[in-house]
């Protein structure tokens, strides 16, 4: 079960590429959803991803989407797509509990908008999966798909063990700080955390920086997924929505990409450090010229503005989320872990300046970004410190307790907004470790592109 | 029963000039809120304002605060008010039934978040007051304070009728197109709709142009309520929350006010026009220079960008809600009016791109409005295009029924975003009609000054 992780030979489960039997008749939805179901039976014991399933209605989907297949009538580039969705988000025929014993019977019967818009899609519904409490720092039973001893990542990791133990070939998740991209990387997945706002959150407004992200095998997957959903249900309320084509983009070579230290660089672990220079190397060899922070004022400036990601992100959801927070401790009296009560315990301090003042800061890191536009075509850097630290770890970072890895890489592109795309293209001890790229807000199409250009590149293959 | 509105000698009720008396021992707060309780007990049965109330845990509330205003500590300037939520908003004590038979049963055992900030700041959350179906146009029970056959206006519908009755001396309400300014213009209330994201509106978040307002006897109150709520629970996730004073701003008088036509002049009644012409003419003869849309090319073209509110609105709106409006058609099968109905056809030919679109010109909107920042103090016009037309009265706007009065002065501030103070300054056929002032996003402390300074011009006595 434990997998020795290595790149080229770790083969992702797809969906895109079984499309054309579906329309030929050599294979159909449903059979693929059997084939996902046995690897469930397999390997949930262990990785144990999933909170929920409704394999029943599953089956149903699965056939109806058969029957259009086979009618020429398929609903979208996702129909007949089983899919997690991470236990944060409403599904009408499952609970939502959040990671929560608060929520065990919390029964919305509702789907949230990208719920909603992946049904009409026809893709299937397959189940919910794990979240930390709260999709915050406190884990659920979920291990890492190919060291069940290591964390899957947080709090997205049911999303991301789902993908990576090749169960489904995409999941939902939602990213406030690093909930998305760094379970990604932890799991092997591609995955995005688009634009701020691309993906309609539904009733899951709280944060004012809370995203919904996309996993999967591969970039045409995720890239489907997306587009399938924006087209959908939109952005959230007052925002454009997701830009971009109806399949993935062309693969587009970068002139420049700037790498980035952020607050990651500090606690980056040896090993991965040296694979993500070679892959660096391999970059430059390739044409791609590769900036640093000493290479221009506008990149230093932009260092400097970002180098207090982690405790904006601590501080501004804090604040957000101070209210419901009281609510839940005034309706049950307890039940909120000492990572929550933490959070809480930072928010009480807060007064509405404090708050006020930590937006400026963030506005501030979104004008610096904004500044280095026209620098480079993108922003490359590791999307974790390392692989999956194992299970239980502790790390602390500003007060606030992480046992899913540390976020260091990750706060940055949630309190930009920006979009941001992981790649798995580092092995490191034999575990995945991600690679991700950052746009400006709204280039999520283009971005997809480079990253297209970069898997291929560094895969020596197509993709 | 049926009030013959007066501005000069109607009496609204206030608080802030009874805690002089509380602090001296010979009122207290439980003796006002058994006034208040006598008023109800003889305007509810005609007006039926209440959805619900908790009296009992209101006179333990308001012993509390004669309490602690015995011991010299009390939480704040509001500390033992009487005040009304609309029933679009969350009370730990009551249902949220959000007018519609669908939510009979939504006991949420939560506080939104204003109101958790009114209960911290000591202001006894007396009851839950009617709003139309889901905040939008389908009518609850609820009639005109001054005159039972005609409406209160909406969708703030119960939160006015309760502050123009008498019954408490503020409320709370709700505002995406017209819901907190046209109640307030019929039910002779001062309100504010502030600057957008001002009033933290915790979960209710699904629309982007959807604010909180305060309803009160006057402007003293207004602001106390605003800002004790403000310091306390901020406002929406991302933005910063109401600034201003912690006691209403100094009257002042603006140099320059506008004069907006935007789409209420076409629709206003000869009676209303006089009147507000006439009060044009006292601030004139007071020293205001008056500006219309042809003394300035800058006011020409915002009058255009505003001209489009009502559809820009109805469009936002609709898309904005399709995905829980969906979501309640599957669960319930039906129980939507035909007005919210109408409001869902409208969204389901919406494509994204439509949605942007509107988008635009909300955001072109906005930008005409900044070009005129620094032309006048102010804007003014009346708050509704006459007074509260009689019950079931439908009028069609842009494919949508109103029951509750028309938007056409009010959809411009929502989709500005723009504080908005109405003030009841006129009486057309012996019935209340406002006056609001528009400010540029952010001037809520100012324009209140402004509001006063107008207010005691007008009825030439302090304000």
């Amino acid at each position: 079960m434990s997998a020795q992780y290595s790149p080229a030979d770790f083969q992702p489960l797809t969906f895109h590429d079984a499309v054309p039997a579906f329309k030929d008749g050599t294979d159909n939805p449903r059979k693929y959803l059997e084939r996902c179901l046995e690897t469930i039976e397999t390997r949930e014991p262990v990785v144990r991803a999933w909170v929920e399933m409704n394999i029943p209605a599953s089956r149903s989907a699965a056939d109806a989407s058969t029957k259009r297949y086979q009618a020429g009538r398929e609903l979208s580039t996702i129909d007949g797509m089983p899919v997690g969705i991470k236990d944060m988000l409403m599904t009408k025929d499952m609970r939502t509990r959040m990671g929560s014993p608060l929520f065990e019977g919390n029964y919305t019967k509702q789907d949230s908008a990208c719920v909603q818009a992946l049904r009409s899609a026809g893709a299937i519904v397959l189940g919910k999966t794990v979240t930390t409490e709260l999709g915050m720092s406190h884990p659920g039973p979920t291990t890492n798909p190919f060291d069940p001893l290591r964390t899957p990542g947080g709090s997205s990791s049911g999303s991301a063990a789902v993908v990576g133990a090749r169960m489904v070939p995409a999941a939902i998740g939602t990213q406030v700080v690093g909930s998305v991209i760094r379970p990604a990387s932890f799991c092997a997945n591609y995955a995005i955390k688009p634009t701020l706002g691309a993906l309609n959150r539904g009733e899951r407004l709280g944060f004012s920086q809370s995203h919904i992200g996309i996993h999967a095998g591969d970039l045409h997957d995720m890239w489907q997924v997306s587009i399938e959903v924006a087209k959908r249900s939109g952005g959230d309320p007052g925002f454009p929505g997701l830009y971009g084509g109806t399949v993935l983009h062309a693969a587009a070579r970068p002139a420049r990409l700037i790498v980035m230290e952020a607050e990651g660089a500090p606690e980056l672990d040896e090993a991965t450090k040296g694979a993500f220079d070679s892959l660096l190397s391999d970059l430059h060899r390739a044409g791609v010229e590769i900036i640093g922070r000493t290479d221009h004022p506008l990149v230093e400036a932009f260092e400097q503005a970002i180098s207090e990601s982690l405790a904006i992100s601590r501080d501004i959801c804090a604040y957000e989320m101070r209210w419901s927070l009281e609510n839940l401790l005034e309706q049950f009296g307890g039940g909120l872990s000492e990572s929550l009560r933490s959070r809480l315990d930072i928010a009480r301090k807060m007064t509405l300046d404090d708050y006020r003042l930590v937006l400026s800061k963030r506005d501030a890191a979104r004008a610096a970004h904004h500044a280095i536009s026209n620098i480079a075509d993108a922003i490359i850097s590791p999307s974790s410190v390392g692989p999956a630290p194992t299970l239980n770890n502790k790390g602390v970072d500003s007060g606030v307790i992480h046992t899913t890895g540390l976020p260091n890489y990750n706060a940055v592109t949630s309190v930009l907004g920006a979009p941001t795309i992981t790649m798995p293209l580092l092995a490191i001890h034999e575990l995945p470790v991600g690679v991700q790229v950052i746009g400006q807000q709204h280039t999520d199409d283009g971005l997809a592109g480079i990253a297209r250009w970069i898997s291929q590149t560094i895969h020596e293959r197509p993709v």
